[in-house]
């Protein structure tokens, strides 16, 4: 086994969980991370937790979601099991990106809709979600194997501690802001207020790897428009140049110049899905290139996210509304070029650079 | 896909369980068995059940197991799962049969002890367990990949209903029974009643392939010693020859040519452990050799196995004892040559052949 695989692990155990002796630990991997799945039980078994392992098939889901013709229900075994959990390890990294691709987007939708109470269980829990770097995700980010192996290591073994004191700056500036303007190239100028909301500061713990400082927008303060100018894989499907017009929180408008009808079907999923629950600054140097995956796009330094749907509820201040939804889809602004943040008329990044940095 | 690999999957669902629109189904597979997983999730699907995948994986159990030092508990996580659920497709054909070859045996029965409720609850529930074909089950078998495949699939293909008529013969034998003789070679002659207890007639429900009637031996009613001439995986090793001697019900002394430090690890896993908990009578004749593999090996036609540990309870009496235990252990003896079944006084096998064939 690659020695970086029991590190991986031991990273996710000691420094993403709270793990303890005793703990009820879900596995979830895909079946290709064996190994990765070994290294976990491994050190599961050392601290004395007890891991249940589940198999995150895309293939399976695929033929499971296009067999099913009723109303999905809410599966109250795997309800059962969340619930029960005190902890959740996930990770990415099964075979082939776009095998769900061929699942109607309403489908989807429509299973999302019914496992938001599983889903909710797991958030409730301690929780990470990492990924295994297999040969299909090489691929689809233009890269040797290898190569991939060495920036998927290399971005989970960052100096955590040093990364969390890099990241306390930009915290600090969103804890005492009131309104967030973000403008990019010709297309992109939108406003919003966070006051009052909390900000994260994400050194590699829900997420391996970690980079991001991240809070949910007031619900129905954002206004502008905004083009996502880098792609995201969505149901399988490559979503490419969305355009989203807000007013008063709520997208009025929205086109895209491939899979359209993806977007649209993760607006239609509730109407909650139509707001957004998150804007993450990407603050990770560590990941230098665009492979296709938002666990690590996200992270980018010179890049921020907005989500639409599910806000993180620690993310959101008393006297503000959580946005609830079955939803919650991560998309990309390149902020490297003629691009700028500002908190409260305060330049914080100009293409790409942070004021701090 | 193999067409054969849906068909398997259809008559799990069809014929085996009781699968209804709403049943929450836990399919629990090995990683190397993921389009027989995807045949499952598609009929799944198409039936309107709700389906959880586990995987199944001797390599990740080893690692957790060689890993643990402290006691084992419980997973309530797993438990809660279990306790929710309405059926269970459990498959074999992993990777490397010995995988578990290196875990001390007190271990694995420590992890036994505490999995008992999580067993049980799967137990009450729906359930069937069979067989995926891998390479690494055809070379246990001395077959070629492609003949073992068509082992598999030809075993789990039978006519069930011809299959349950045949059967039924030997039931009625035994439900009327009170004393079966099984006596073959030198060293086995043992006898046991069976008088007030079910007898079931398995044809491919909880196990696929099915092919044998078994029954509850009175707990304490076994006198004799067997010599159990063909070999049994056990936590990845294989027991050959064990022989085991009976003195009212309790194991009172065994030996084994192989791997006799596992028997004893089972017979010490609990009190009752040491008594018998099943007598199974093979009757498959689609199953025409020896695959050191218990699912299959113990419905061939010309054996007969005992299980040492729990009894099921359906084939136990209202005025018996259902034998409690971590384990269910079965092992077998070779009926082909030398060999007779007495019931009552009565032969119904001789050397393989039962009366009514």
């Amino acid at each position: 086994m690659d020695p970086r695989i029991r590190e991986h692990a031991q990273t996710v155990v000691d420094h993403s969980l709270d793990l303890s002796a005793g703990d009820d630990l879900v596995i979830r991997l895909p079946a290709e991370a064996e190994e990765f799945a070994v290294a976990l039980h491994e050190i599961a078994g050392d601290r004395g937790a007890n891991p249940i392992y589940l198999n995150n098939s895309s293939r399976a889901r695929r033929a499971y979601l296009r067999a099913r013709e009723d109303d999905f229900e809410t599966p109250d075994h795997h309800l059962a099991l969340n619930e029960a959990a005190d902890a959740f390890v996930i990770s990415r990294g099964g075979h082939n990106a776009t095998e769900q691709s061929d699942v109607p987007p309403d489908t989807t939708a429509g299973f999302n809709r019914a496992n938001k109470p599983v889903q909710e269980a797991r958030l409730e829990a301690d929780w990470c979600l990492t990924q295994f770097p297999t040969t299909d995700r090489a691929q689809l980010a233009g890269m040797s194997t290898e190569a991939y192996e060495n920036f998927v290591y290399d971005a989970v073994s960052l100096d955590w501690d040093e990364q969390r004191e890099f990241q306390s700056q930009m915290v600090e500036i969103l804890d005492d802001a009131r309104e967030v303007r973000i403008r990019s190239g010709d297309e992109t100028d939108v406003t919003m207020s966070v006051a009052g909301n909390e900000t994260i500061n994400d050194y590699g713990r829900a997420n391996l790897p970690g980079g991001e400082v991240f809070t949910a927008p007031v619900r129905d303060s954002v206004n502008g428009t905004v083009h996502f100018d880098l792609p995201l894989y969505r149901q399988g499907r490559e979503i490419e140049h969305a355009r989203v017009r807000f007013e008063d929180g709520r997208v009025v408008s929205f086109s895209a110049e491939r899979n359209e009808d993806v977007l649209a079907g993760v607006f239609d999923t509730d109407e909650n899905a139509r707001y957004l629950g998150e804007l993450g600054i990407g603050m990770n140097r560590a990941i230098d290139q665009f492979t296709y995956n938002m666990l690590f796009d996200e992270k980018m330094g010179d890049t921020v996210h907005m989500a639409v749907g599910s806000a993180y509820p620690a993310t959101v201040g008393e006297e503000n509304v959580v946005n609830e939804s079955a939803e919650h889809v991560d998309m990309i602004v390149d902020m490297s070029d003629d691009s700028v943040i500002e908190v409260d008329g305060d330049v914080v990044q100009r293409d790409g650079e942070f004021v701090f940095e």
